[in-house]
C-alpha cells in the first residue's frame, strides 16, 4: 500500500504586526515578503510531491473568504489539487488540526501521515528541514504525535518552549516539559540549561493516532469539527465547513489540547534558519541590505540620503528619507507607517488604535 | 495729488525644502501652511487697501505659468485688481524689482511708493510690521531706498545681515555694512555686537528713485527688463514679460545690484515675529502642537502612539507612527518624505537626488 504524506498548511492569522503591508483581506502569508514567492507558496514548495518524501499536494485550511486566493496562489506554483478547507470563523489551532485530520482521513484513509505547518514561516535550510521531517515521520509511523522543535538562537519571550526528555533510538526524544512565553530571565535560564526548543506549530502524526488522541483529550473540539466537516458545502476542491457546528468547537491551541496531554508526544529538533516573520524587525533581518544596512523593497522609487539600517517598502507611492537610522517605513496608497525598529511589536497597538478610531477600512 | 503705496509681492522660488508639500507646479506660497489662508494670501492681506496706509491692490510678479493661480488666490480674498507680471524664466530679484518698478510707474506714475515683499513670509505681529512700514515710507519719500531689517532672534547662518549706521531723526538708520550668510561664530559675534539685522528681502522705495539707482548701478538689469516690459503680452491684468529681453537681464539679487551700491540706502528695524518658513523645522515651530509637541495636519487620519515633537502631514493618505521623536513625516498620494528634524535642510538634497534619478515628475 502506498504511503501518503500530506503537507497541511494552516493559513489563519491576520499578520497585524505587519500592517499595512498585511491587510485583513490580504494577510502576510499571501505576500512575497522574503522572496519572489509568497510565504504560503514557499511553505507549499518546501513539500513538493517530487521530493524524496513523496508528499501529496498540499491541504490548506484558512478563512472561507480567502479560499480563492489560496487556490490561485497554489495554482501559480503548480501545487493545486489538494483540498482547501474554508473556516467560517477562526477557532484556534486545535479545531484546525482536527479538520485537517478528518479531511486527510476522508481523502487518503486513516493511515495517512500529516505534516502540519503554519503558512507564514521563513526557512533558510530546506534540506535540514526535510531531514528532521524524515526523523519525525519515522516516529509518527510508530504512533507518536510529533512536534518539530526549533533550536533557539536567542532567549525569545514571545514563543512557547518544549523540553526534550529521553531520546529515541531513531532520533528525536520524548517531551519532558512545556513552557508558555517565559519572562526574559527564565528564557535565558532555559538556553543556558539546553535541551529546550521553540514550539513553532510544526506537527507530524498519523491520522488515526491524532483522531484517537483528540477523542481522548479534547472531544469538545473533535466532535463539533467532525459535524462541521460532515455538513461542509463542497465546491470542487473547496470544502466550506459548517458554520453552526464549527462555532461549537472549543477554541484552544493544539499544543494545550493534545501535545500537553498525550502520553505519545515526541519532539524532533530542527535547525533550519526558521523565522516566523512576526515583525518588521524580523523582516528587516531576513531582507537583502545595502552596505549601510538599508533594506529597500516595493514597486516605487526609494531615495535614501545618509540613512542606516532602515526597512523601507514603497508600494504604489515613492519614499524619500534623509538623516535617519533604525526605522521602519512602509508606504501604501492608503496608509503610511513609520516606527522605530525597536518598536516594531507596537504595530499591533497602531492597528488597535485605528480600530478604536473607526478607521477599520484601513486595516 | 493722491499718494499711491503699492504692495508688490515677489512670488518666485520653488520652496524645494518643503517638498513634497511644495511642488514645482504648486510651490509653498500657494499653500495654507500656517493658517487658513495661503502664504501668498497672508502676504497680500497684510496690506489691504482699507488700512491706515492706503495701499493699492497688490502687484505680483511670479512664474508665467502660475499667474492664473495667483489671480485666483487674490480673488479669493477680495484682493484682485492689481497687475500680475509673468516671468518667462526666473532672473533673480534685481530683475523682478526692476519689472515691479516699471509696472508701478506705468500704472501709478514715478512718484508711487512701492513695498516689495517675498510671497512666503510668516509674520505674527502685523501692527508692528505696519509701524515699521510707516517709518520706511517717510524715508522713501525723502528719496531713500529702504530695507526692513529683522531683529535677529538667533545666530542664523542662512541669512544675510545688515548693520545699521547713523540713525535718522525720523527713525531708521543709514546702512553701515552688509554681510552675506556668515559662519556661526561670525553670526554669534554680530548678535553680541548688536545693530545687525537679518536681510529679509523687504524693500521700500519711490519708483523714480529705484529706477534712477538701477540706471546708475545695474543698467545691465534695468535695460533688458525695460524692453521685456515694453514687449509684454497683455491679457487683462496679466502682463507676460518678453522672454528674449528678460533673459538678457543679468541675474543677481537686488541687494547686491542696488542696496550694496547705492549711497541712499536706509534700514528700518522691524520686530514682528517674522519667519520665512524655510524648512519643516521652521514650519513645526510655527504650528499648533499637542502636549507632547506633535504638530499634525492634513486631510487624512493620523495615529500617533508614544511620539514626541513630530511634524506629520497626511494629505490624501493616512499616517501612523509609534515610538518616534523629532521627525518630519509628510505623506501625499505620490510621495512620502521622512527626515529627522535636525536634517530638515537636507530635503533639498532629496529633491536633487530625485532630479538626478530621473524622477522629475515627483517634484
Amino acid at each position: 500500500m502506498q504511503e501518503h504524506v500530506v503537507p497541511a498548511i494552516m493559513s489563519g492569522g491576520s499578520g497585524s504586526r505587519l500592517w499595512p503591508l498585511s491587510r485583513q483581506t490580504h494577510p502576510k502569508q499571501f505576500l512575497p515578503l522574503t522572496g519572489e514567492a509568497t510565504l504560503l507558496q514557499q511553505t507549499a514548495m518546501r513539500c513538493r510531491p517530487d521530493t524524496d518524501i513523496g508528499f501529496t499536494p498540499p491541504l490548506v485550511i484558512g478563512a472561507i473568504g480567502q479560499t480563492a486566493q489560496v487556490a490561485q496562489q497554489l495554482d501559480a506554483v503548480d501545487l493545486a489539487g489538494g483540498l482547501i478547507l474554508g473556516e467560517p470563523a477562526p477557532r484556534n489551532t486545535a479545531a484546525a488540526v482536527a479538520a485537517i485530520a478528518l479531511a486527510a482521513e476522508a481523502e487518503y484513509g486513516p493511515d495517512a501521515l500529516v505534516l502540519v505547518m503554519p503558512s507564514d514561516n521563513h526557512i533558510v535550510d530546506t534540506a535540514a528541514f526535510r531531514t528532521s521531517i524524515g526523523i519525525g515521520l519515522a516516529l509518527a509511523r510508530q504512533g507518536r504525535i510529533v512536534t518539530l522543535g526549533i533550536t533557539p538562537r536567542s532567549p525569545e519571550t514571545g514563543y512557547g518552549y518544549i523540553q526534550a526528555g529521553t531520546p529515541f533510538p531513531s532520533g528525536g526524544a520524548a517531551i519532558s516539559a512545556f513552557r508558555e512565553k517565559p519572562k526574559l530571565d527564565a528564557a535565558q535560564a532555559m538556553l543556558a540549561e539546553g535541551g529546550w526548543m521553540w514550539n513553532a506549530g510544526l506537527f507530524l502524526f498519523r491520522v488515526r493516532d491524532c483522531l484517537q488522541e483528540m477523542e481522548r483529550h479534547c472531544a469538545d473540539v473533535l466532535t463539533p469539527v467532525r459535524a462541521a466537516v460532515a455538513a461542509a458545502s463542497v465546491e470542487g476542491r473547496v470544502w466550506g465547513l459548517g458554520a453552526a457546528d464549527f462555532a461549537k468547537a472549543t477554541s484552544m491551541p493544539f499544543d494545550t489540547a493534545v501535545m500537553e496531554r498525550t502520553a505519545n508526544g515526541a519532539v524532533v529538533p530542527v535547525e533550519c534558519g526558521w523565522d516566523d516573520v512576526g515583525s518588521y524587525a524580523a523582516l528587516w533581518q531576513l531582507s537583502a541590505k545595502d552596505s549601510r544596512g538599508n533594506a529597500v523593497s516595493g514597486d516605487h522609487p526609494v531615495t535614501l540620503i545618509d540613512t542606516d539600517n532602515l526597512f523601507v517598502q514603497a508600494n504604489g507611492v515613492s519614499v524619500s528619507a534623509a538623516g535617519l537610522k533604525d526605522l521602519i517605513i512602509v508606504a501604501t496608497p492608503e496608509a503610511v507607517l513609520v516606527v522605530h525598529r525597536d518598536d516594531s511589536q507596537r504595530v499591533k497597538e497602531v492597528v488597535e488604535a485605528l480600530k478604536r478610531g473607526g478607521h477599520a477600512t484601513l486595516l
